[in-house]
C-alpha cells in the first residue's frame, strides 16, 4: 500500500543504479532528472525511462553537475525525487491491523545515514510490512539512506512518527508481541520463538534502546556474541534478526 | 593462537576507542602512540596504558596531530601499529587440523574496506577460527578496516593467502566442507544443515564469487529474499551466514 501523493519536500539522490532504481520503482516521485550527456549505454536507459514517463530531463556538463550534485561521485546521473509519503502513527491501525502473519521493524534514533539505509535495505528483503521510525533524533532521511537502502525506502511502508512509545502501544493494542534487541536481553535468538505477528525493536549506534522505549518492549533478547567483542555492527544485527524472524515465519 | 612477531609493515589507527582497544588487545604490535594532551579521563587512560606497556607516547597540539593522522577525526588519540603477523596457505593444515568443529569465513576479492572490517568483526563475534582474504584483489587492509572491526583483526587467525582456490583445496584436504554463498545458489540458507567443520566463501560486492572458486565450492547456497532486491549488503549477507552457522554447531 502506497500513497502517491507528492509532498513538498525532495531530495536529490545521484548515481546511475540509484536513478534507475527510481525511475524502475516509483517514477510517479521524480520531479527531474539532470544528465551530463553521452551516447553510452547508461544515457539512452535513463534517458527513455525519462521519456516513457514525462518526466523533464536536463543537460548539464559534467562539470556543472558537481555543482548541483555538491560531489563528483554522479557517474552523470542525478534526480530529484519528492519523498514518498510517509504514514504516521494514527496510520498504524488501518495499515497493521489485517494481516495474521506480520514483520514490523522499530528503529528507535539511528545515527548514521548508512546504517539506516542498510537496515531499510534488509527490512524488503525480508518482506516486512512496515518500519517505524522517530522523527526526531533519527538520522534524516537523505541521499545516502537512499543510496544504501538500495532503492527499498521507494518500496517500504514507512512510519515517521513523533512518539515511538505510544506507536508501540498501538502496535501492542492489535496483537502485536514487541521484542527488543538489547545485549543485556534475559531471551537469546537462538532458543526464541516468535510470535505470528512480531515487532522488534533496535537501538542507536552507541546507547542502544532508550529506556522507556525498552520498558515498553514485552520482552528483550540478544543475539550471544563473543565475550571479546561488546556489539555488532548495527545493521548487521538487524539482518541477523529481520533473517530469524522471516525463517520462522515461514517454516 | 598468534604469532607476535613484529613485522615491517605499520598503519596508523586514529580515535580514543581504537587505541585503547589496541592497548588492551594487542600492546606488543604498538609502536608508538601520539596524542593531544589534555587532562580528561581518557588521555589518563591511554597514557598510563602506554606507560603500563612501555610504549613511547608523543605530545602534539590538535593541529599538529591532523598533520600526522591527516584528518581531525582522531579524538586526539592516535597510534602506530605493525600488522598483527598473519598467516600463509602453508599454514592451513598446521593450524585449522586440530577440531572437530571449526568455522572459516572465506572473503574472495572485498573491495570496500568498511565491508571487509564489518566481516572481521562478525567473524569474531561468531568465534570463526579464520578468515582466509586473497591478497591480491581485495581491500588493503588500512585505517578504515581496523576501525570497522572495532579490533577484531587483532584477535582473529587471518590468512592473506595468494591462491584462494588452493587454499580452498587445503581446507577440503582436511574435511572442510566448503560452501559459497551465491544469489543463483541451488540450497537455502533456511533450510542447510552445517557440517561440525564448515568453511563459507562470500564473493565481491559487485560480482560475486569468482567462476573458478565458485567451481571449487562443495555446494552453493542462497539467503532467500525478496525479488524486489537483487542482493543484501555483503557484511549483512556475511553477518547472518555466520550467525546460523554458529548456531547450528552450539545446539
Amino acid at each position: 500500500m502506497k500513497i502517491n501523493s507528492k509532498s513538498n519536500q525532495s531530495v536529490l539522490i545521484s548515481g546511475f543504479h540509484s536513478v534507475e532504481k527510481s525511475l524502475i520503482l516509483r517514477p510517479d516521485l521524480i520531479l527531474k532528472i539532470f544528465v551530463s550527456k553521452s551516447d553510452n549505454k547508461r544515457y539512452i536507459r535513463i534517458s527513455s525511462l525519462a521519456k516513457k514517463y514525462n518526466i523533464s530531463l536536463e543537460l548539464f556538463d559534467s562539470k556543472n553537475l558537481n555543482n548541483i550534485v555538491g560531489h563528483s561521485k554522479h557517474q552523470g546521473f542525478a534526480a530529484e525525487i519528492s519523498y514518498p509519503m510517509f504514514f504516521s502513527e494514527k496510520d498504524i491501525r488501518s495499515i497493521l491491523n489485517n494481516n495474521n502473519t506480520s514483520r514490523v521493524l522499530i528503529l528507535d534514533s539511528i545515527q548514521d545515514p548508512r546504517n539506516l539505509g542498510a537496515c531499510l535495505r534488509s527490512a524488503l528483503a525480508f518482506e516486512f510490512d512496515a518500519v517505524l521510525i522517530n522523527k526526531d533524533g533519527s538520522a534524516p532521511i537523505n541521499e545516502y539512506v537512499f543510496k544504501t537502502s538500495v532503492g527499498a525506502i521507494l518500496n517500504l511502508n514507512i512510519f515517521y512518527v513523533a512518539n515511538l512509545s505510544r506507536s508501540i502501544s498501538s502496535l501492542k493494542e492489535i496483537n502485536y508481541w514487541v521484542l527488543g534487541l538489547d545485549s543485556n536481553g534475559e531471551g537469546s535468538i537462538f532458543s526464541e520463538k516468535f510470535s505470528p505477528k512480531t515487532a522488534v525493536v533496535l537501538g542507536s549506534e552507541g546507547s542502544g534502546i532508550r529506556r522507556l522505549i525498552k520498558e515498553n518492549c514485552d520482552h528483550l533478547i540478544k543475539i550471544p556474541i563473543s565475550k571479546k567483542l561488546e556489539s555488532l555492527n548495527i545493521s548487521v544485527a538487524a539482518g541477523i534478526t529481520m533473517y530469524e524472524i522471516k525463517k520462522q515465519h515461514i517454516n
